[in-house]
């Protein structure tokens, strides 16, 4: 018998990865299944690529949700902070896919969401999920907010760079590119194939919540203050991200240091490959890893920077496992696909 | 220690979703790994999305594969008869993924193929290796041919109907719809992301070589010769078949008779789902899994039956691993993905 | 100075195009921009590909459309009737793109749409507007219904051979296959980027109200009744449908005997071609012309007749303006794109 | 009767494209077709959408190509030095698409191309064919060499803020994504749909040919020497260009400013539309027209500007034709498409 958890949100995307990973994981067992206006709805119904008996969507509401081991929340925006808590204070590991525990502090909360936090004390009770950077705290915690999509592929670019002085952190210019489910299971005109296939376009120009996120990371984990131009685009495909990091190096710097930062940064980690060439979000989608690859525009004198994972895997749910996995003290790969989908 | 196996053919698109099923298997190891023209290049950069250690490609020579259990093949047609037919006197068990042994005779090979068979006396020895119809055989056998993706698809949506009695088997018309892995990973204009994006083309029209081997099928486990108007399709898709069949049924029979046929022939299957509304090909993409629905138009009393399936798992790599799993006396799950991919 | 025109539902798909064409014929001008929720804003923001000035959208009801020489109305079903014919009545010519006059009786149209028309007596005031079957109707007519889009590429690859007595009319298969486009410019959940990429499924099966249509359709350009087992598919793409029809031959019927009734059927058609070769669906996007091949496979004696069209243009729009040439005695093909684009 | 025109390379995607347009150009005729190893097919064959008469293609080579008013060369890099010279030595406007005669310097060719010029003394003859830029030129040129697809939504975004001394033309980044027909109709393992359905990549990292061509651009029209660091990505779609350009601002600069510096050197330009939201590239797939947006990031102080092309119309054949329009004193938006695709 394994650990028992609980999916709350579990008719989005990452929440039917959530469900997915766990399913398949050796020492995790799906107790529960919530939802908000799918609830009561079969499993087999909202994701029918989810085969495993005949299971029914439960509650969203935290009262709903018995005492398991751990509950994974893959909420919209907002709606995290109360069932979060709620759960927390019954004594439960608490792993939020969403956004209302990333920022380590009220300020940073508000500017990139622009109101206040409902309760900012709990900020800190929070370890920031991207394990490569902050192992320890997220092994030793017992709430973890998983980092967005964007913000992983980038602090996976960014912050050996400028942990080892290579680069700025203050003269920093992310270019992203995401499939559509990075917009989660919506609704939206903009969202409709009609509208999507067959086109290329960036939004969130200039002011993307991720963006005060991408930053924190670098203070947090580099230890210096970081200040970056975002620009995501969306890109018609269904998973998958690649960030462009360009910066401007330090004198001295060729390709090789950039490349032997990463690879002293990254040569243990089980989830980061730094690559030669041009890695391509086809090599990870449906992978938890993630591929990185170091460029000098000698010209320029700029560091270009790729990094591509599955926004959906390394970028949420696969991530939310492996932070569950250091929770539990589990090998850190337990459950987790290393091989990716091709074709 | 799992039982050792070799993957020859191992750089095509169904020699890696072998590789990549195996290497998550809890009974097998892949100790050997063949290629053509790609023999020296290492796994990860003829297959980017298999990550498991620093592993090369060796030849695709019979003589080069080691003493394995199993022998995988994924080889080009007329490929694999001479190296099947080596392994096989070594003593392997061996799993051709290809089509040089799927048929019973050689008359209807060459009806398929349009040449005579290598090693005619040879076809004898091979099981059809599709479980939900020829379960004993292939446990008994230690040749299997695994079948074709169209005939997996177009065999699951017919035979309980023909053997039942339910459909008439000289009038089927089937129109399959298959993404674009079908065709395998080759060089052609005609599969130039330029040539397929955003169109629909029809090909191999009243004369692709699937169809002989339907019919084969029919005859085989239904016991009646079949007669059909096959017309497949390629689509803008990755994986995924979709097989529309149509066939007049006998008086009297009424749709809630079709989907029983279907339930009752499927109901004890691991792999094989009835659903009520029309599957889709996303549902399976990802998983072994086929699902079937049954409609009947009263006005012309005609079934309509739709059959979905991934074309590169239950299509060919999945269902020679579910054929595996039956001649090594496993668990016939084992290893195979139930979950599909979404989104 | 041009003919004056307005469109009204101008904010979908098929409005949308309407206008596209209508700005570059040489013999209309857009007069009038009608929509429902849309009314009030710019052109601009609704169809942000077409460029002609600083139009804005104006209300879809018929006391806002001034006196033109022709409405078009492209409309959602059941909202043609009403504007449509107060319109007719007030001395304008229209063009409905709609489904609301297209049949030829109320039995039929509530065979279809599964409710009695609103005003059944107006039926029969409305050509067919499928010009290669019913020209003079179409040129002799001030009221013109635009067919359905999988009527247009069935009906073009049925009634020759229907007329000629080569096919059973009671005995034919339809599988079809549309872009996305198909479905309008809906906020649907099964039409959203994540729910259609990748995938193929069915739709409508044994019920799509499309299928009265065409047996209308045979039944009166070919003289007898049809009976037809149709099952639409939907395909990753925008635009296109391909229509693969199947029926019996009679007998001493070969590939060449059908080749030549379509040859003769189509020779001086400007936008109709007969082709050796299966037909793709990019072959004709962007254009109005129709592509068909004829197959016979001899061992089933069955034909196999591909059909290919933009369902937006000779499925709809470009119909549309086809018929308006007609009805205006101008040069048919006048304002009508041949080429398609590619890729 | 119109200028007569030849097409060399007319088989290739940007070749279909001239084809296309000048057959529906008011003022041109094409005469000749040419080919090299499609040379004797059918063009009704290779570009299966351009529908006209029964043409076929004829050879590239010079002396095959008659005597007609304007040629426009669409040949691999490298294939048009020497046809071109040969065609302008026979008195012949000649317009081509390729990169042979795009720069202005031997040095600034061998930059780009890693070879010397074959004819160095020939390249201050040809103008550099961007109207927006180089109209003056153009307009007295007999020889124009149409610019890259790249460079085309790069120098449009970056021009007028070079010009304006609002930006420093030394700190600029591109990013740019691009659909597939820009690499060509090329038989590449990259371009099959396989490797190129469902991901992004980046390729030609700080060594990308079109950047020295983008750094001239900046050079000749705004008379500052520019460095850019250039980063191209393959997007998963037919057509169209994003260029994302980020660069720091002056002080004081706002993004009023910005808007304002666009708008006005845009103001009378038929094919550049200045616009608020981020342009998507599929508003002017199918249209020869340019999208452009200017943001200001207040915290970085960096201008982020957004241009979407088509690639193969303003990004080639649609800008050749605006070239021809020009060099023979027509209307500059004759034959050319407002409108775009969609859906």
């Amino acid at each position: 018998m394994g650990y028992q958890t609980a999916v709350v949100g579990a008719s989005g995307y990452a929440g039917g990865e959530v469900v997915r990973l766990l399913d398949e994981h050796p020492d995790f067992e799906v107790a529960y299944l919530g939802a908000h206006s799918q609830a009561g709805a079969a499993l087999s119904s909202v994701h029918p690529h989810l085969h495993r008996g005949a299971r029914v969507l439960d509650s969203n509401d935290a009262d709903a949700v018995p005492n398991v081991d751990v509950a994974f929340l893959a909420l919209p925006h907002g709606s995290s902070a109360l069932v979060g808590l709620q759960l927390a204070e019954r004594g439960m590991k608490v792993i939020d896919l969403g956004s209302d525990f990333r920022m380590d502090t009220p300020e940073r909360y508000e500017e990139a969401y622009g109101s206040p936090h409902a309760r900012p004390e709990a900020l800190q009770d929070w370890a920031y999920g991207l394990p490569e950077l902050f192992r320890d705290e997220i092994a030793g915690s017992e709430l973890v907010a998983a980092p967005g999509c964007y913000p992983t592929a980038s602090l996976l670019a960014l912050v050996p760079l400028v942990a080892g002085g290579v680069i700025e952190p203050t003269e920093i210019t992310i270019n992203a590119m995401s499939g559509v489910s990075g917009a989660g299971r919506s609704l939206r005109e903009d969202l409709l194939f009609g509208a999507v296939d067959e086109g290329v376009r960036a939004y969130g120009v200039t002011n993307h919540r991720h963006r005060p996120e991408i930053e924190m990371g670098i203070e947090r984990s580099a230890g210096r203050a970081g200040r970056v131009t975002f620009t995501p685009h969306l890109v018609p495909m269904q998973r998958g991200i690649l960030a462009t990091v360009t910066a401007p190096v330090a004198d001295g710097v060729t390709r090789r240091n950039l490349q032997d930062v990463f690879r002293t940064a990254y040569g243990d980690e089980p989830f980061v490959e730094v690559v030669d060439d041009p890695p391509q979000t086809r090599w990870v989608v449906g992978s938890n890893r993630a591929l990185i690859a170091a460029f000098l525009d000698e010209r320029t004198r700029t560091a270009v920077v790729l990094s591509a994972i599955d926004n959906l895997l390394k970028g949420a749910a696969g991530q939310a496992v492996q932070a569950a996995n250091l929770m539990f003290g589990l090998d850190e790969t337990a459950g987790l696909p290393m091989a990716g989908w091709m074709p």
